[in-house]
């Protein structure tokens, strides 16, 4: 089944849009989603990106771009007001989900990926209290002091370190960045590359 | 008549698709394109912003991003050898066709722009060489030394000056950028949410 690999990180507004938008791109187009959290601000460390370097002029911009992206989309997004937030629990937590059968563990990385977006960027809650995580996986009916116990172990740790460093390898700069096949896509405004590319792909295939 | 401000500097590889692409929006529409040729390393400048101060890893995928336009939009764009560029003589060219009554004027700017942005990123020509934009100028049918002598004039330097500053004040901060009415938009990606409120606005107006 065509895959689209998603990179993503909870403290950038595009992967908000994307982690709606995507998903509903890949049910029109028979492919799965691939929830890649990634841990952007290790990545600028390698990069010398540095998010804050932004004249202010732009900076407005880009919260008006924002608002009307909500607009078109529908997607009820806020600005919040703590940005940048530091969100390696967050991620760490996304990929701790475990004791389920592989179906279930994609599901269940969507629905906590999800639920973590609209948490920061609707409801402008504290994604890196831990308290506020818990409750977060709560909802989803997963066990919060197991996952966050988990989220905190070396293998996780080592996990996130490597889905960032294998990223950053495959030419990654920033998120949301998709991958269908080996082509590589950035931001939110290039989904509908991605789904002309899929598209593309399955009358190569002879799937259509 | 509605009207789209259109600020593009030739250095733009967006620009040079949004020189292209706007007209035909604006031709749907019902507006009109005002063409207002920006210099943009003073505007970056002022912003402190530098346009080689890339990741390597992100300048690469871009100029695959510009490729695949070039695939979508069929404009046979190509990655110049002459990267940056000085533009200042030829933004100030096409600020110096004159003696025309203004629909006349209006189409040359616009004629001049293309072939300028043609000349540069389909056919990788020295657009900074006065012989180049002599013969550019000549194949509209125009006085070549009249507009390169105008564009030297301290007239023009001004203009040139007061259209980058003023696009400052209205918050560009790169190019192309796209006002309808007070509503600004960044890049050529942006241009569908400049057709929407194109379309918007004539419904307010009761046009349509």
């Amino acid at each position: 089944m065509p895959s689209v690999d998603f990179y993503y990180d909870f403290s950038s507004t595009n992967s908000y849009f994307a982690a709606f938008m995507l998903p509903q791109i890949c049910a029109r187009s028979g492919a799965v989603t691939r929830w890649l959290p990634l841990h952007s601000a290790a990545l600028f460390r390698g990069t010398g990106f540095d998010v804050m370097a932004m004249a202010p002029s732009k900076a407005r911009y880009l919260w008006r771009d924002h608002a009307r992206y909500a607009e078109a989309t529908g997607l009820p997004f806020r600005r919040p007001s703590r940005f940048p937030i530091k969100t390696a629990l967050a991620l760490r937590c996304v990929l701790a989900v475990g004791g389920l059968d592989a179906n279930d563990e994609a599901r269940a990385r969507m629905n906590l990926s999800q639920a973590l977006f609209r948490s920061y960027w609707e409801r402008d809650e504290n994604i890196a209290d831990p308290e506020v995580l818990a409750s977060l996986i709560r909802g989803l009916k997963l066990d919060p002091d197991a996952i966050i116990a988990r989220a905190n172990s070396q293998e996780i740790r080592e996990e996130l370190r490597k889905i960032t460093s294998d990223a950053a390898e495959r030419g990654v700069f920033g998120v949301p960045t998709f991958f269908v096949n080996q082509e590589m896509f950035w931001g939110k405004d290039r989904l509908d590359f991605v789904e002309q590319r899929l598209k593309r792909d399955r009358r190569t295939d002879g799937l259509d």
